[in-house]
């Protein structure tokens, strides 16, 4: 049920045309009749614009087949956390893209559209994947997306490297593991804000990407945020809203 | 040194019309010789635009003023974590207006400028001191910003009388102790991103913000992205940002 | 050994138809005698009424049946944290109700009472799970329960739906992951104690349910207590004792 | 604004005695009028029966002065963690009854009520402020309360010497720092919910409650769950909700 | 190299018998001839009386082997942490004994030794294995030993059903995960030293042992101290220190 | 109510000397008929013995002499945590030593006994008052008691000096912050119970103690048990508990 | 891009011999020209020398050849972190020697040169996989390599019997599980630096390692300082570098 | 007593010009004898040379001016963490140098010497008193010392306007609270061993310093190894044993 619709339901309450039991049953049952057994998972939030998410991990491939079927035919959708097997399945049933370095599946269609500049900066090749999700993401949501991939603060020449474009940019995901520097460093070239992706990536003393999220959060550099570990999406959808905003 | 300066700087050293030893000697020199003996703190990131940001914790008055007259000629300055008793010692020397609540100090008055819409929301009546610091930031550098205090999640009705206004903003703060679940709730509600800032207000489980900070990390609402407890500079200085970007 | 066996010996003593010396070795070996090799698990607590509860977990199919056989006659019994392999082995000794969603097992058939009103709330579908394990076990003890799932605050629209429910509850168990806002929104909307149970639901900085614990114990809605991580029977049973005194 | 009226207010809006815009504006207006530039803390959750709850940490005697008399003509009020200086400045303008031991204020007369039977059991002498404030909200909401004081678990006769009114309780706090253990023990004696109320009492390795709040959430007996570190009213407050429910 | 031998070797160098650094030389390589390629594990601390400790978690079955043929002529051997596996290919060369519950290997026999009364309490069915390797450890080292397991605080009866045992021990080891109230109950009946050993037996907050773990630390019963979390061989090894020094 | 009375009450219920509602009433009433308001602290477990202990800190002075004057006819009595100050004022009501070093106070002398032989070792010169508390306390209950302070790990021939001391104690407590090595270091030289003391000595990454702790938790040298952070009492206790029944 | 090919291109450009367009092309192009679709991992800062550090986990063979073929015409190569699988896959394609013990490949032959002195001391044989990974490191750089094994301090004398060695080296690599406190006593009888390399050796409360690492941060040893968990590459890099700075 | 001193005693009992006894003897006294009744602090690892450490935390001004008068003899003296106000009471009895911005005092005169090169680098002013404490106990040692303040990574250029200082240091110090990338940048450009020293400065999710010690810890360039938060005597005194080495 789109915003426009609530209002009229409540308009119509107010004059009379429907009565506050049958609202309130229409409220009840409208958000859940298309979708059966499952509502969409915790990325469902993206209501907003032709596109659904679905959240992979933990599903099998039959529910979320249950679920884009129920909704294919309005909107795209974006499959995050889906590993190859299921995607493998998925498509006997659905006319799914699978994009294996981000474990992301998409069906009806990445957009055309390519607004914008967003960077995504990885630190190192093991933080590819988170990397990816959110640069698939943000392509998904029409975004033009420039990947920097293997700028680790341990050799800044590589980084400085591409300053123009840092300068350049509407927002950039800094994605890293370790020490996670990477955030602190962008931070300071650039002008724009900055989302922090720590990554799990590490042994020993980074405790599951926990060093790399401390780092971030403590930036002294200025348009710094940070996301969940690992969260890719999260990066890529929070970029899509910064960018095309900055674009319209 | 501004970037446009640094650049024609190394087209100087291209040309020839400056040798590699002279162009090293005033890259080396010249972010300098205007502080003596100290450099603006950690939240000098921000250099962009014609304003200094000067972190007032652990500074005394003398240096906070040392530092204020060698910039303030040509910019505005904003102090934060400024307490009473040294905004009081700086007014004898310069003309500071001082902000008790989100102690915050401004030299070169309040920035003129009203652009676009800035929701500054907040879960309790503890939370405004770090509210305060992020609305009045984002006020210095020329945003428009709605105040929401006092609306916690434990009563929801609150908040959501405000729906509309957060429907139509270009970005949300949401501050919030304890359990920080309003970013969740207001992420749900919101289009726009929301910068989750966890406060330190609590006791016992609260852990000084801990418990905050993981809910906001962990919000399962899409556009939420997290700074350091108690950060209201730096959430007003990124809500500044993206709300510029989108009024340009 | 029922209280009431207890006091009668107490009694016994004192008018001395039973001598200290037999009384302590009756004492002694009265609990033990029934179960052999084995006493029943933690969650043994349950004594009171005709059922008794067995962990399931970390115990083979032949311990649970041992135990069970050694109880069956006398009472209900109902199994946790069983999986769907050793719930197969078991039926073929024992007639076992095996309910798959929480991983739950009943010898000796629900109870056929429906008392007052429970719900069971849920954030998001990974947490059903948790919230089945709840709700099966205050099914078996008796109670009418209410399952509210997919509720989660990103998407408060679904959860206001309910309101008219959540006020007429005599208690509510709100299990979610994440960051754990469930309960306070609940708690804030509800005049009924409200049993907060953490899941082990998230990833990154969600660390296998504390940011969700900590949530939770830091709500600040009143009438909000918390049980441990995944603990769906423990707030099932709690539930139980709270509607059913209730009710009386 | 009370549900009642709320429910009248929606009724008046489907049988047009009132404009949607009209009732938006009574909405959102109404909650704040009779408190001025505060609105009641984080306990305020507590809004049923007539009685408010006022948060006093990290209030000014002015503010707490300011927000009672907005209120004290229509309900009882319950101040939480006001300290006795506070209390003595707000008695001069209200007539203020002051527990220290609790550091609980009343204005307005504790409950003449007495239903029901709730313990209040402390493990050592240095838990009894956070007792004191269970016992007195307790008694604030109308019931009766037992006290049973130093019965820590290192002399277990102690507590066992009153297992009879333990077995006769409606529900039960169990206050306790350092080991925490109190909560199992009496968890496992009753026959009621126990609500664990963990204590920063103790030193080294007890981390301010963590080791007693993390003992009781993992408690072995059944019907046990736990409120924040040192909250003393949100056990009481949730014991008066068990106690009164179990009395109508 | 025994202490005597030691004390033989620096009085020869004093009396000019041996040479400086004949000596040292001698001092270096004696230790480690025995042993070959590798020397007993970390439990070797156990040096005094004819008995070696191997720790056996980590080691392949050929490398105990070698070890315990480098040793075996003079003393009995103890290997903890033994899986059935190793188990049985052990004992195709060499005579072990094998204790499954408690993961324990003997070669060359328990000891026929019985001196004292050590108590190894446990709290629930699961923390048996860790209650056996301690159990296990004092019999080899020739002490008398009672067992009482399953006496969890949650049905305090049942413990104090053993007041008496309690009481005339010389020394008990507590075993206990989840809240590990065990120890503090049983060091309130007791009057010799009791020591806890908490288990990662347990789930959600329990941390793998350091709810338990805290919870003893914080025992406040007097006479109380800590192992590490499953050391059940060092809670062993230190009771029959105790009961042996008083039975001497 | 010494064991002994109880026994005999159980006796006299058995024999009908007196009825079960009266032996119930005086079992209730008997602990606390000598204290009034307050009961013994926490380290009252030490019941045994003509010695009572009173846990100072969080204590009045006033509360103080009301306890000791209710206990002081019949036995010795030792304070903990008990500041100068405090001491001063005690002083002016009863006969009380004070040892400010261990900030330590007795009733009624220290005993004459001087039995077997305690080792109290201390890291640095910071961890003695820890040590001075296990140190005193060994002697208030009658102990031979050998100091041997400074001997830290990082200059290991300071310990090995006093090797023969070390291998002819009945137990050694080892107080040490920072790292915490002493106590393993000492393990491997004994023959005897080890009880590590942590102390939160240190800064940075010893977090109050923490480090010292774990790493005595860790100790790869057997017989080494462990106390609570600074808990100096309690190892002073124990180690007497072990030494006496070792000259028993 | 070695350095001197850095300074040479910036006197070019100030020379006029290329125009600032080309300089920057070529500096973003040149580093990343060898290796194709991956660039050296985050060993990689190891530039210095005709060396190169593979960092192999997480790498597939097929990757690690790729990288090593652009790499081994003009420098010998240091794989970490490489199990034997893909070792016997790599060595299909390329000269790999191979060292089980320490998990390490080399490609080009290990150096001819043994400078100076480094010790590495492990403290249990469970360390000696680390302890390896140091060891090699040290030798693939040219070091001469003194191994001591199993000389953890519960056994203080086999450490004391190496003295001399200890005494005479450059630098020395400390490798501990469990308390760690090898580094505190090694820094307590060395001259030299003393890198501290905590292991994830342990269990229990050793958390994987954490509890070394605290341990060896607090070490009150002058001359220590630490590496992450199980880093043996790192330590075994440094200590290179001291060694040979040292022997210059 | 020297290490030469030791040498001549092991030999003289070898030779027979003194008996075992005493040696034994005087191997025990020998190192006490000129402290009386306190020995030097943990500091005081740092015996070669003619220099001693003393720890001046938790001292008085009176132990200090006792400790120092028996050693001040025969060798200069550093005293860290030393307020001024003790330092002003001290040079009332001795000739003491004072630094207040490192916290440090001086007995006997800075060294001369100005060996070598060594950097001490901080990220910010806040850093400065502990850089200062590394700074000056090098230039104590004889070393030759360049600070680079105020050069944290959010304006990257102020520190690469230093990279040939950088290059041709022995050994740097990286000192930094907040997110820690300075140590990790600068081991990128430089090839010499990096010392991280951690700060406890910053607020929130900075944990006193944990959250830069955990990004130390895990920095992706070689070469870097970590010491103490806001340990600036370790840091300090490293780099002069690794400079010093370097220029013999």
């Amino acid at each position: 049920m789109t915003r426009d619709e609530l209002r009229k339901l409540l308009t119509d309450v107010s004059e009379g045309n429907i009565d506050v039991g049958d609202a309130v049953l229409k409220l009840k049952s409208a958000p859940f009749k298309d979708l059966g057994y499952a509502k969409p998972d915790c990325h469902r939030g993206v209501r907003q614009g032709a596109a659904e998410v679905i959240y992979g991990e933990g599903k099998t491939a039959e529910q979320i087949i249950g679920i884009s079927k129920s909704l294919a035919d309005e909107q795209r959708i974006l499959i995050t956390r889906l590993d190859s097997a299921k995607a493998e399945e998925i498509r006997k049933s659905l006319p799914l893209e699978y994009y294996e370095n981000g474990r992301i599946g998409v069906i009806g269609g990445m957009s055309e559209d390519k607004a914008g500049k967003i960077i995504i900066a990885a630190g190192g090749t093991s933080d590819i994947p988170v990397a990816e999700e959110a640069a698939l993401t943000a392509e998904f949501y029409g975004n033009n997306v420039l990947r920097l991939y293997d700028v680790g603060v341990s050799g800044i020449h590589r980084l400085l490297a591409y300053s123009e474009d840092i300068m350049s940019a509407n927002v950039i995901a800094a994605v890293a593991g370790m020490e996670g520097a990477l955030a602190s460093v962008i931070g300071g070239l650039a002008d724009c804000p900055v989302i922090a992706v720590p990554t799990s990536v590490g042994y020993g003393a980074s405790f599951g990407g926990v060093a790399a999220l401390l780092a971030m959060l403590n930036s002294c550099a200025s348009g710094v945020s940070v996301v969940n570990i690992d969260n890719g999406f999260g990066a890529g959808y929070l970029a899509s809203m910064i960018n095309r905003a900055a674009e319209k």
